[in-house]
């Protein structure tokens, strides 16, 4: 079956709010099988929203659309669905009532304006919204239907899922599912990445294998279509077993795992103890670790040095290493990592150096010039890099490749393959 | 006159990335002063994407289409152009020459698939690609154009700018242009500025007025609609000396502008630094002022104490005061802005401490519970909040909260309204 998306509202057209509605839906979607052929943006006219929607109900199976469901005159969807699938509007006592009902519990005042957000196209099915007061609805036309639901994100997600997913579901019985899982790996080059699962790509129809790039690191992303979620599962599974021995040490987690969840989950279970001294990256790898809920069990202590007095005085490196090797160097990076670690006492310490440009640079060192470090009791390591990109880039691809360090570390692998 | 967008491309259709080109171009086209009532997004296949932009020629005078110009069979654009403009596509000796040029240069082998690029609509005005290879178009069609660039958004944005922007103002000559400037405020919630600037609100049509709301704070945009961009500034800067004659203190910035590059501009022009002491924020202060080029020249030291241990020993913060007041409190802010200072030798040193959840709250210290403090060399300053949302926007609010102290320091303004 065919599905297509209608995005509601002029902020979308004058390109003050990047449309992330449409991507959600697009997704949500695809995961339960519908082919998604169009995606449009109308502003806050009626005429026009009734268009787009006739449009669209010509040429899809299901409509969904988003925005527009306010209480004021700006928001159009309910007159232009009813125009559209030649539905009178109706008033509907019991959502006005629960309303104002939310209104009161609020202490805010409930005014007629308000109750217009109970007018549906007759005949339609309620999306009640347990977030907010705009329901929602979904009006048949023909042989296709509307879903129209608020703008507001958590409205909509939440709507989507409890009523939405549920009638999609109902349609598309016995139809295909499509499902995605994203393989995220670090310190391995796109072409490399392409190198090791080239067979696979080009054999495999489905799933289908698409390579995604970022400053972090490539992401590979399965996507399946089957007959059900568990035969899904199944063929991601069975590609995924094979992509994962292609990329034994370079894959780090799954979807939406980060590095620094990652990470902090291996230092927990192994009752490790981290401390960190950043040059380049400024705060950023430790900004990144106390993100993770919990990372006091395991992350007590960080130094930005940016200075080398801050070097000297923070972390004890030697004023010596850093006339005879500059601050950007492997020594320096040794030093801090060292540094950092007994002056906290942890089990393991990490250092980052290098020239984030855009100024600094020069023939011997140029900007991008990285050296990220580990020390523990009795061991160090170092590595060296040159990352392309702009300062912001340097320092996130710096801060993911010493967390890389803490990752491998912990699992015993090779610093580098 | 009215233009539309489409955007070409299947990843779109499922939600697998998020469609920044349109709001970019839905922001230039609105300067150069067209109305954008469309904004399509359709997948690679030529049949649906030659009835979208069927559609889109017989209801809107200018069309921009960006996607779908690779050299693969995947790449349907020229095609679907070709035939909804009733063109036929021709082969273009020099721009074939000039592909192959660019794959010379850089030693890589040309195919006659590349070749593929240099099909072009008949009669169509080639659009140069100063930064890859494919080449883009504008073709007539009634009267309407249609004019299609790649999806690239580095070679979309350069062809744009190039020669789009050129060529549709010349067919918007004496027409209208629309203009916005957004006044960037922090440390004021939204209902205030509401309240403070609401008759502008309302009396205000042109330019118009809208308030955006984000963690770091409240954005007020102006818009305004005038027959030449000179006029539209008048009547900005007309409207904006309003607005902040009615926000004094809390306007930071303008546009683009982070309170990072504002700080680190007062710093730098006062030759003063500053040292930092994070412990809720975690690295997140100094992550941001580290973004700033030259940032060297007002900071050389963080420290990241997320322990009692490494706060005594890093920042001298008393066990004493660390028992007796506990680590979130207004006493170890304190202490810990003067540790830092001084050992760093800075003529200010700014601190964070707080709740930042999901665990670790008591009802006398609940989760958003946030000191922020800033001391010099004879005074020190201390503000207590109490913030929503989760960890990741109590980190990015009190970020901002402590780098607003050190604007205001620089400002002698009252670290309070």
């Amino acid at each position: 079956m065919n599905a297509e998306i209608v995005a509601i509202g002029t902020e979308l057209l004058l390109g003050q709010s990047v449309d992330t509605n449409s991507s959600w839906i697009a997704r949500n979607l695809a995961r339960l099988g519908f082919n998604v052929f169009h995606v449009q943006a109308v502003g806050d006219n009626d005429h026009r929203l009734e268009e787009a929607f006739r449009i669209a109900l010509s040429r899809s199976d299901v409509v969904v659309a988003t925005g527009g469901l306010g209480p004021t005159v700006d928001d159009v969807t309910r007159k232009a669905a009813a125009r559209a699938t030649q539905r009178p509007l109706v008033f509907h006592e019991d959502l006005a009532k629960a309303i104002e009902e939310y209104f009161k519990k609020r202490g805010l005042e409930f005014s007629n304006t308000n109750a217009n957000q109970a007018f549906l196209p007759q005949g339609s099915q309620v999306i009640p919204n347990p977030v907010g007061t705009a329901p929602g609805f979904i009006a048949k036309a023909g042989k296709s239907c509307l879903a129209c639901m608020p703008g507001v994100p958590s409205e909509m997600f939440a709507m989507f899922e409890a009523t939405v997913e549920p009638y999609l579901k109902s349609l598309n019985a016995g139809g295909t599912v499509i499902l995605s899982r994203v393989y995220r790996t670090t310190g391995i080059s796109e072409s490399l990445v392409n190198e090791r699962i080239l067979d696979l790509f080009e054999k495999s129809t489905n799933p289908t294998v698409a390579v995604l790039v970022h400053p972090e690191g490539t992401d590979i992303r399965l996507t399946a279509r089957a007959s059900s979620e568990e035969e899904a599962k199944v063929m991601l599974d069975a590609l995924g077993r094979q992509m994962t021995s292609r990329l034994p040490q370079h894959i780090y987690g799954w979807d939406q795992d980060d590095l620094e969840t990652i990470v902090g989950r291996l230092l927990a279970t192994r009752r490790l103890t981290l401390a960190v001294a950043e040059s380049l990256t400024g705060g950023l790898v430790t900004h990144r670790l106390t993100q993770v809920p919990g990372s006091t069990q395991y992350f007590r202590r960080g130094f930005v040095t940016y200075s080398n007095e801050a070097k000297t005085e923070c972390l004890d490196v030697s004023p010596t290493v850093l006339s005879a090797y500059g601050a950007v160097s492997s020594e320096v990076a040794v030093a801090m990592a060292k540094g950092c670690r007994k002056k906290d006492g942890a089990d393991i310490g990490i250092a980052t150096t290098g020239i984030a440009g855009p100024s600094g640079g020069s023939d011997k060192k140029p900007v991008g010039l990285v050296y990220t470090a580990l020390a523990d009791e009795s061991n160090t390591w170092v590595r060296e890099f040159r990352f392309g990109g702009g300062r912001e880039v340097i320092k996130r691809r710096t801060a993911q490749a010493v967390l890389e360090m803490v990752r491998r570390y912990c699992l015993q692998l090779p610093m580098e393959e």
